[in-house]
């Protein structure tokens, strides 16, 4: 029986550089070593209360002194808007600084990102913002060393911050540069143990929905793929695990590490789809976590894009294939036969619907979005690299069965 | 049917950095925007001869001068020595160049890293080897540009370059950092078409050899396994092709480069086995082409690591999953059955004696290699992070039966 296999013949691509990863349980120790390499002047930016009340900054900070590391800290309770990074990056502009440390989720891997390029720029970040400002990053930047303590974003790999101010007329806009894909990425699974189900679920999903989008992007290529769907076989065995009975077991945490991580280095070369492209308008104008976004819209859209694809006839049929062959990961098979398309892709929806009742994504309706947001959404949404083309009316759709 | 997955649990892993990595066919073109970028004042490393005769470096010099780039060049003929590198160095320390740019095999681009991270220090390569010298080299370098004209070593994705000096006492060691890694590699596809069929199979076996010794290393990581399986699959579909019908085919030469690139990523990243433990030596003692090593190595030492494999039971017959994989692979399997694993073990075997004898690899004896040779030989070789310990005797095995 021979397998189904898709991308035989290479398209030209471009592959920027990833950070140097260090991956395991326990290598958060490493940063002591590492930080002298750069210099003893070092700001970190960390998250609003969990860090500390894990009292894994306590044992960072006396590492540190013990270390004779200078070093200076910021708090980040939530996704950064310009005025924050404004701020910090003001404060700190003149202090000499070496190297800049980010220790938390998505939010705080921004924000350091953000800042660390910010401290060689003498005026607002809302000036480089994508679609905001009219001036171009140059990619100076302090050099910058992520750590996720979730497994969401895949910030630690990535080459954009996403800035967000909130309200009717707010945004959701990326500063990018190839130069801001951090130095080097420390990926330590027991940083991500004490992370709450809720906050998992929602990251986990984010982080499937980038790794699917990239996958079946009009813009992939073979690294990319096969990054992809390594990701997304890990991702798969373990995100029901990682939160519920396997939330504490470090091997379950390492996978969903891994997968994010993945997810993060394959946007960046691979970009994304639909949600994303919703989730950018969406997370503009309602307080409301962007892996809440992506989880809750993962499996409406992937539905309407395969119904789309169906719609196209045998070119839509061979574009399908793809999608097929995550439904056959999904349920532990790693070749599709070709008459099997059209069922794997039901599998594909199936098991989405399935995580997403499992993990209890909440709807959009929770956080205030109603019907009659829905126009203006999809006004503000962009396709981004999406596998097929949407109508105004299927957007719409995709919004409407989550509210 | 349940396919066999190995690598569930996640090891602690690090993984360097990758070049910025550009791909495609016509490519070459990107290089005139991208050397402004460094500055004006460029070092070439070309072959020979064959970049000159195929008029490609006619057209790059005229691309050069309509950009007045100021660039010199040197030309490397063979594997290059220590004394090359220094005395290319010492020509090229002080004229302030902005970016070393390397097109050609192996050969070339090992020969331009070397040279980029010699025109920063003032002493000889020899001191910075290793295993020859006693000093470390600290990664400053000027930037360089990796061009490969050949698929086959993946020295435009490696942190390492081959410095030989053949004789009785000759030695084939490497200089090594992170920062050797290129700034850039443009993998040019459409640059492959005129290599010659016993290079580019000597070139494509070495490639093969890489990927495979890479995916079974002990030192393995998911992101490595996913790399060389993804470059085995491509180089598979395509070796014999590129070396016949296909060598003018943009898209089968393609496959190669993409197959060659991905193992220079793996290996420097998971390390290598028995047969490059044993190419050293051999490369110190004899005029040998590197990929005809490997080439002619590669059939038997597999054979020789299944048998030893084999006799270690059932924790050996868990670590033969991996060579089972690459066996089914080679016949269009992207899965194996639990009982399928020594089938398919043999499956490897015969088709890499298959490619042997189709690409005509030449054996050792050819190149004044002895029976009497074999003991030194074997005196000298490592097992590197081969995937089982192999006895003295088996390793003169491998050798023996490719005289």
């Amino acid at each position: 029986m021979q397998s189904l296999m898709v991308n035989v013949m290479i398209p030209p691509f471009s592959f920027a550089r990833i950070p140097h990863i260090i991956f395991g349980a326990g290598k958060l120790n490493e940063l002591y070593n590492i930080i002298p390499k750069f210099g003893n002047n070092v700001l970190f930016v960390i998250g609003g209360r969990s860090l500390q009340q894990s009292g894994i900054w306590d044992e960072i900070t006396s590492n540190l002194e013990r270390k004779s590391i200078n070093f200076s800290s910021t708090s980040i309770s939530s996704e950064p808007s310009p005025l924050l990074i404004d701020e910090v990056a003001t404060k700190f502009r003149d202090k000499a600084l070496n190297l800049v440390v980010g220790i938390g989720g998505g939010s705080v891997n921004d924000a350091g990102k953000s800042i660390s390029a910010m401290l060689t720029k003498n005026d607002s970040i809302k000036n480089y913002l994508e679609g905001v400002g009219d001036k171009t990053h140059d990619g100076k930047k302090i050099p910058y060393i992520a750590i996720p303590t979730t497994s969401g974003t895949g910030s630690e790999a990535t080459k954009n911050a996403v800035i967000s101010e909130v309200g009717p007329d707010g945004f959701k806009k990326s500063l990018r540069h190839d130069n801001l894909i951090p130095n080097i990425a420390i990926v330590d699974p027991q940083l991500m143990i004490s992370c709450p189900s809720s906050i998992s679920a929602a990251c986990g999903m984010d982080a499937f929905t980038q790794l699917l989008e990239a996958y079946v992007s009009s813009k992939g290529n073979p690294i990319t793929d096969t990054f992809a769907y390594s990701g997304m076989k890990y991702m798969a065995e373990n995100l029901l695990l990682a939160c519920s009975t396997g939330s504490s077991d470090v091997n379950v945490r390492a996978a969903m590490a891994y997968g994010s991580l993945l997810s993060g280095i394959t946007l960046a070369n691979a970009g994304l789809g639909i949600i994303h492209g919703l989730a950018s308008p969406i997370g503009g104008m309602f307080k409301i976590p962007h892996g809440v976004i992506c989880g809750t819209l993962l499996s409406e859209a992937t539905k309407i894009n395969i119904e789309m694809l169906q719609k196209l006839g045998s070119e839509g049929r061979k574009r399908l294939k793809k999608h097929a062959q995550i439904g056959a990961l999904l349920t532990g098979k790693y070749h599709v036969e070709e008459g099997m398309i059209y069922q794997y892709c039901s599998k594909l929806i199936e098991t989405l619907e399935m995580w997403t009742n499992e993990l209890k994504i909440d709807r959009l309706g929770k956080y205030g979005i109603k019907s009659e947001d829905v126009e203006k959404i999809v006004e503000k949404a962009g396709l981004k690299n999406n596998p097929v083309n949407l109508t105004t009316e299927s957007i719409k759709t995709i919004i409407l069965n989550r509210l």
